[in-house]
């Protein structure tokens, strides 16, 4: 698939597809550890040099943020259309 | 636009177009801080009970996700399909 293609829909149902089960019985508390934990990783990785390291850091978080999405029934993609591109959409700043 | 459609890369670039110039002017560390503020903003929702209020945090977080990427010149799409959907990607666990 061309990176370009991917939406938001198909990788949060990756996510869920590969790991929601397990990231259910773990629950919304211990999960957002896991997230936190990939946040920090990425403010390390924006400190330092390594630029793949840094794109893998980001998906890391766009992982968790998935799962966190996930497990509590929340859907990305609506999301982000109806606070970003709907009527009520941000003008000045986010 | 079906939400179901959205794009990583459509939707980071949406936010390059309406924000980049000044996200750029303000530099990684402070527009980390924003991010961190929402992701606080997603923790308290997730506590909360306010399903419309959480759905927004979580859309919140993506677009400042979406900044830093932009400011630091990584494409999301990419980044996420290397590390997850490619040839090395994780099989047990995120």
């Amino acid at each position: 698939m061309n990176p370009a293609d991917m939406t938001f829909a198909g990788f949060q149902k990756y996510i869920s597809e590969k790991y929601e089960s397990s990231d259910r019985a773990r629950g919304t508390p211990k999960t957002f550890l896991w997230f936190i934990e990939e946040v920090g990783e990425l403010a390390t990785a924006l400190n330092g040099e390594d630029r793949e390291n840094l794109a893998e850091e980001f998906a890391d978080v766009v992982a968790w943020l998935c799962t966190l999405a996930n497990i509590n029934d929340i859907d990305l993609a609506e999301a982000i259309a109806k606070k970003y591109l709907g009527e009520k959409r941000p003008e000045g700043a986010k």
